[in-house]
């Protein structure tokens, strides 16, 4: 058995943003010499995501506006109390999930035609990471 | 360290379905002769869903009216502007996430006694596919 | 290549409950003797989820606040049909999502700083139990 650890860092421009990273997963999947296994792709934080979908602008702002009708940015959240902001950002890391597994067939991610990995990003204009570990043979 | 890679195939008769695919799961863990493992259970599409929940028709039906609440189907997302019509299939997709893992233990899947896993379609009518990843010893 | 396999088992005193879970996973990966690997978590019923987030008391009123507004309890399931009252508790695991993967690295869980395990409970005040599956070498 063999595996890869590595860390991605992020810091977004925005306070929200979604950042495409297939690419680096793959990269790293090469790097790791695997040619069967699974890379785990989880956000080491609690106002971050990380999801499958497509690579579509237009889905971008479906998205992003689902996100804040079903976990609004309000100023009344309980979590506030503790001089944090971000009480939305914590509800749409629930809602979105904070990792993903991805397939690795043949040295490949198994991934279908439209799947792209995306770091989904809540509360940034900070460093935050995201770990890549993965396992095969 | 042993690995077993298979796609299942879907083409279901509605544009909505849930598929009961635990045997599926269970059958190629038989085959993949791992008794100590995990099953990565994963869809290739953008607009399926894999999870885990109880077996039972009331429920089927409370899942589909939530979902429908939750992330409804509308003709004003903007994804549709892409010529496409299926902006909720990925909304759904993202709020019951695309994957699931499995356990094994002793040869078998280690789910509680309610469990099963399900395929969610939510843009059926054409040829999609799921990766069942098995990997352990 | 190793493997770990316990059950946790939670008999909550309220019926709905949040339970940090972190120390105990943290205890069964040092159990292991894993240095590089996975740890799945992941709750065997359908009526409870598992999830990774903050471990501070406001957020855990936001969250049941949250949950109760996108999956309310309420009379008129059809899953109640059956005999059940629980059909927002089906609903709740499945927003929340039933698993998740906690990497392992030079023997300890690789989470961020603020990041801990939850096992959240919808339908307590009776046995029921999770699955922590490590996988590595």
């Amino acid at each position: 058995m063999k595996t890869l650890t590595e860390y991605l860092w992020f810091e977004t421009k925005q306070r929200h943003e979604l950042v495409r990273i297939t690419d680096e997963v793959a990269a790293l999947t090469k790097k790791s010499g695997i040619a069967e296994g699974m890379a785990l792709v989880s956000a080491m934080h609690i106002t971050a995501g990380v999801y499958v979908n497509d690579d579509e602008p237009g889905l971008f702002e479906d998205i992003w506006k689902w996100l804040e009708h079903l976990a609004p940015a309000r100023p009344d959240y309980r979590h506030h109390q503790t001089g944090e902001d971000n009480g939305d950002a914590h509800l749409k890391s629930m809602l979105v999930h904070h990792q993903v597994i991805v397939p690795i067939t043949k040295g490949r991610l198994d991934l279908g035609t439209w799947q792209h990995v995306f770091y989904a990003e809540f509360d940034g204009q900070r460093r935050k990471r995201v770990i890549v570990k993965i396992m095969g043979e």
